[in-house]
């Protein structure tokens, strides 16, 4: 039924490659299918102004686009001279999500900066971005605890995300590029390995969704970042 | 327990001004107790270059924040030559929220553009803004009726929004400044006249939320949208 | 004869209404006819860096217009990115303007900036501006002297503005939309309570104008603003 | 008295000197005593394009200060990324004026752009600039005839601007550097050789202005005008 | 003696990934050392308009870098709104050097846009980018051939890329970034598949270098294209 | 045979006029034929933030084009809001050149600003520009002398530059614009009084140039160079 024949509540093929280029001090290449982001996590000695002094961390995110991740070329934002508000919003997003997981204060004075660079795009680039980054993250601060400048990790549980639609009348899990270009309801759910809603947004493409819609999505999505977890569980103790 | 004074499930005084400046084609006062957001609905005889020649129209939305509507002044984002991120996040939320209930096909080749500029912040100016917006766009396809330009109304349904969050553990609705600053979890529902969702976006603040606490929310949301769509329909009937 | 029926040099109804909106130190709506301009003077306890160290304070002030103020939608220009070079101007017209009656070393180390957002435009939006900034300054600077902040007030006089212009051969006071696209000379005029000329800047739209026009704009000038300062001194009156 | 060691009512050498440069239609060096200013009118066959189609031309100006042009180094226009509220203010007053005097139907769909260019600045840049940019459109507009692209000269009288001021109380013609940092009153004069204000814009720097002064000021740029229009007739009749 | 035990003439490894992202008509990964930079190619069906209706074709680069492809992170360009210098001198150099071996007429009016996007940088990006970006239009127009629309493909020759540098004294052949910190002289040639030279880029970051050891970096360089060369034929064999 | 009627291994007629502006500490106007490029150098004693502390100088530049110094007006840099990729190549350039014979660390803590503004344009703007800028470098530190400010001066060599191209198939000296528009390799180079090279850039505009075509360029350049230093002395030494 799906035009990915999958299952209905079936993820596409994860992967999470850690240490994907040399410099970051945490770096992951996630692929959720054909959807392939890099997520650098890069640790820097300072604060930005708002924090000076207040003796926590921080972290944020950036997100980009390679001009060509996609089936048309876009045009470059740097280029351009300005992110659009797509990016803008995807970003926030990501930080916002890593953020409900590290414990800013046990961070330090110190900001991590997540890139998630798309390098091709086929559905759900800013769920899977929050996928590979909090592995990313993870990565970076075993740096810091390597190098002893941490004695204990500030990051209190895993972060992962997923999209649910309603395809076609069906809820489905984890749409790619067609299903997403075709579906009347798109939903991203970011959870934390407890269980716990970090982020739930959903928008009605055509058809406004019914609660019933509503309630089923968000139990497609439960079942999908628990499998999400189990990956990146398995992905940091190879 | 609300600083507010209010119960629970209880909104703020709502007040939809109509015709509140004389040029627009829809113009709309809108307040959420002290949020005060001015509604403008302009009709151009035009689409954007994506829409030429496809026998559609296009409603879109544009937001601002005077400078001084804040408790302490925020720098004007046309003397910093730029948008931040969450006023785009903001006027794309609009816009798509608008575009739910109105039939771009039988409005044909226009463009109407709803400026929601916040002239006093108090908490919900988003929430207001869709609010108003809807009895604007109202207003400016009368316009349209009246002139001839259209035979029957494009506007599908009615459309509002409110904010509820859970303040010190209690699910509350519509919440204002200081509930939004010391709440743990925002969420922004818009939904239609037949009680449809459009939107969700609900985002832990501190501590992630489960889905019982996700359930009272959602269930609070609709009340109270219930409650602005009548009064959005008493507004018209004036 | 005037498309507004009134006599040569008579004003529009002109209304101040103070304690407009709720966080500004001053808040003013001003009301020249049709023209509504909201005056916001905000007090900021720093002083740009040109200034430091100096003793001394300063008054700058902003102006903007919403998009729909206007018969026909301008461009936002916090979405152009950029101020157009006629914003520049009012606003820094207004800026010498307010500095020409504020003791800036008996203001101490602080800045108080002026938001002047024009809500409705029917022609004068800056000389509209001028006369309700200054009521605006004059309450930020009395919530000084009631926080103790200061003990005796930095405004040495009233400042307010008028235009005037040559329409149809007559010269005529305060010009609205209609009077001003369809003038030869137009001219805003800035003077103090005391009878001093802060600003006076003419433009020959058409023909260029004689020595004798010239005379007899600045003598209507003269008495609108005598009027319109009269006018300020009744809304602090009350 | 003036540190110029000049009379109350004497201008600066002035000095235009044609066709400074070879590629403008136009060039002409102005020079009001150490203030050099490069103007060149370009000639394009085509007008902007809220005049396409209409049957009239437009002239325009651009104005800029080479960086170090001043006693100490401004930074360049082109590298901060935007031109100040200053140099849009000037070069709106330069194409006003220039418009003044040159019949726009009469020089047929096309546009003259003159770019003021300050190589050395001195006080009295702008109106420099406007005695300068005359001649170089005389000189374009010469071209165009001489091309047969014309028949008749579009340019109906003569225009020129002089600073005017009050130096120590005294007031006193085209201000240079000095006088114009010292002065209390500082009022540029745009007139035609006909005798005609075109421009008039006066600023109170410190104490405002009376009407006597006032007057004065504009007794001495009539005076100063009438003579730096026989210059210019006297360069082309060179 | 060289950090990378290289010897004086040998290149890093190379290694070309053709058809590395799905959507690009050409995609190619290369490798030089741990420097990869990923080059797309992209085909438009149409040429900017200084071209329109010449009946030719054109080609472009964009180049970018990700914000940690570095050893520190740097600042993304997207997001300070605007490319720098040095990417705009590298991509203006790609461009060129993929012109002088396309012929435009023979493309048609069509335009590709190589983006050169760098994952890991460890010195010679603009010349891996090059050497890429030669197989990805090779690709692109492979394309355009097996669609038909062109018969015959407009790449007249290869062209590739290297760096040559005078390190401690010694000339030495495709710097990594140990070495080009640490140079005297750095110089980057391009040179066709018949051994003409396209660009020739050399300075001295140091002491000024003479014409005999310009003369031993030529000849360098001469070899170490002539074999990146057959490596690009040996990638497009297989 | 050269459109100039000049022999291929003949200059321009160049003239260097110190002093040209008052205010700059060093200004000179290079003449390369009708190419004429103000070069003013502004001392400032601070240092840009990276080099804050380190005991050293820095030496920048600057370039700009007046928007009429060419045969056909192109767009003022400062009005679109941004320099051109070419602008920023050409003052990387200059800056490069010129620190190639300045001692940094004897310059101390301080700054020269070449700006570099081309005032009439006839090719070779960049290869002017680096030689008139040497010459203004000089008199600025000669201020600086002169002042007490530096007991040596911190130039320790002369730079000049010139442009070379093979003209129909003919290696030729310093190009003008209708040279340089119609020929198939250009390159500029810089050299030092003692003949070392600073920088080599040359391109293929059409065909690939041979080595023996690379290395009669050179040769040229060299003996127009040892001219140029030539002429720079006896300016220095009028």
């Amino acid at each position: 039924m799906r035009p990915s024949q999958r299952q209905a509540d079936e993820l596409r093929p994860i992967r999470l490659t850690r240490h994907y280029t040399r410099h970051a001090e945490g770096s992951v290449l996630v692929e959720f299918g054909h959807t392939r982001v890099l997520c650098t996590a890069s640790v820097e000695e300072s604060v930005p102004p708002f924090l000076r002094g207040k003796g926590q961390g921080w972290v944020t995110a950036e997100y980009g686009m390679l001009p060509r991740a996609t089936h048309t070329r876009s045009a470059r934002e740097a280029a351009k001279g300005k992110q659009s508000g797509r990016t803008q919003e995807i970003q926030r997003l990501i930080g916002r999500s890593l953020r409900a997981v590290v414990d800013l204060s046990a961070l330090g004075e110190r900001q991590i900066t997540v890139d998630c660079d798309v390098l091709q795009a086929d559905g759900g680039t800013r769920t899977a971005a929050i996928t590979g980054a909090c592995v990313a993250v993870h990565d970076a601060l075993g740096r810091l605890l390597a190098e002893g400048k941490l004695t204990e990790s500030p990051l209190r549980d895993f972060v992962a995300a997923v999209s649910v639609g309603i395809y076609r009348g069906t809820p489905v899990l984890d749409l790619d590029y067609d299903e997403d270009s075709d579906c009347d309801t798109d939903m991203n759910v970011v959870m934390t390995g407890a269980g716990g809603f970090v982020e739930v947004q959903g928008t009605a493409e055509g058809t406004p969704f019914s609660r019933a819609e509503l309630d089923s999505l968000l139990g497609l999505a439960e079942q999908g970042i628990a499998r999400l977890i189990e990956i990146q569980k398995a992905a940091l103790a190879a």
